[in-house]
């Protein structure tokens, strides 16, 4: 496949949930490219309106269309994984339970954090409504996370004993429960803790990680190397989309 | 197919999002019946912790599983009514188009609303916290509603021409954007304002609000009737999920 048919994922940094359709990608193991969006560099080049008119990475270009959505790109992927465990057939109980558990982190983990992410990101507010914050976001991800750690006590994957990319779009916003320090994970939320070990340990989560940190050295299997925007220009859906701005 | 095989919808009222997917139901026009579930009414019967350990409609009781989130119940409604145009076959463009819209409004969309109903329901807000969670949500409904009336400048459903799931997921949680008040949408938003008369005129839209305004007289053209938790328990899956509390 030439370099510029190949399916390449426009990925935020840092923390983004981007990071989970990397692994999924690399879990994959199709030849894709990547494309960088510092997401911290404002204002963002226009042109990524074209990619996405919400400007919100990730995005999936294949085929000449751009698809946005972390779950939507995992759902594609996943038809492309179907007999290796990563997907599931249309019409079965494993896709629907795939589905579940991606509409499940997709809307009361990632929301989660919601809270906590504005008490971090404004810079603006009174330490009262800081706390007032922090607080809702505390007692929400509490509530998720002894959910999932009774959902892992006999299991070793979110679906059970074979990954899934509900595993991979987790590995991203997965990270977050140690990244806002809110509790001892290890002691509070055993299960969880082991299985957010075994997916730091995964060659693909490792990759993704290296990526995030530095995007020139790291080595995956199916990673075809990183593209720029402008380059991407030609091949993306050449009228604006009705929906952007 | 005998009334206890028939798939049973548990629904949340009142204002719940389970109202998206009653209007699937209905659109699909397969015999299906209802749970009800009054959410104000607290604490809720611990049998449904066998139906959702997450306590949260809606669910769909099929073949024996249970099955929450909104979005996974519209994906495997989508999956029965592709041919009618209502889903899409795993691996086409239009099945990732479907899967994009129901991420966005299962996200975005849906947690634009988030600081809002915070404020509403949270008796115990200091009014300064009041008026910082309705400012944060009103500047999110904005963004989302300037977003969706762009979109349906040119379309007469989210995705085109043909109604889909995504419209019946939204025929639910797009009433909020009338219920806070926050603006006027023929005014503002005049596509979205449009869009939203549509579908509130919809034949299977109808259904469902009179369900929940009444659930003993409602007719619908798939609808058999409702059945309680406890007439359900037999059908419930008899181990309790590994999930719950």
């Amino acid at each position: 496949m030439e370099p510029a048919t190949l399916p390449t994922l426009f990925y935020g940094v840092p923390q983004g949930c981007s990071f989970g359709s990397i692994v999924a990608l690399e879990w994959l193991g199709e030849p894709y490219r990547l494309c960088r969006i510092e997401m911290l560099e404002q204002p963002w080049d226009p042109l990524f309106a074209r990619v996405n008119p919400l400007m919100k990475p990730p995005a999936l270009l294949v085929d000449g269309e751009t698809l946005s959505e972390s779950l939507s790109i995992q759902l594609h992927l996943a038809a492309r994984g179907i007999g290796r465990g990563l997907g599931f057939a249309q019409g079965t109980r494993d896709y629907d339970r795939l589905t579940r558990m991606l509409g499940y982190l997709n809307t009361d983990f990632f929301a989660s954090f919601a809270p906590l992410w504005l008490a971090y990101e404004s810079g603006a507010l009174e330490p009262q409504q800081e706390q007032f914050l922090r607080g809702i976001g505390r007692d929400e991800v509490v509530r998720q996370c002894a959910y999932l750690d009774r959902l892992l006590a006999d299991r070793r994957w979110l679906l059970g004993e074979t990954r899934s990319l509900a595993d991979a779009y987790f590995s991203g916003i997965g990270r977050w429960v140690g990244y806002m320090k809110l509790f001892d994970t290890q002691r509070e939320y055993p299960n969880l803790h082991r299985y957010l070990q075994a997916l730091g340990d995964d060659a693909g989560v490792r990759f993704a990680r290296n990526i995030e940190k530095d995007p020139h050295t790291a080595r995956g299997t199916a990673f075809r190397g990183h593209v720029t925007l402008q380059e991407l220009e030609p091949l993306l859906p050449r009228i604006q989309c009705p929906e952007a701005a």
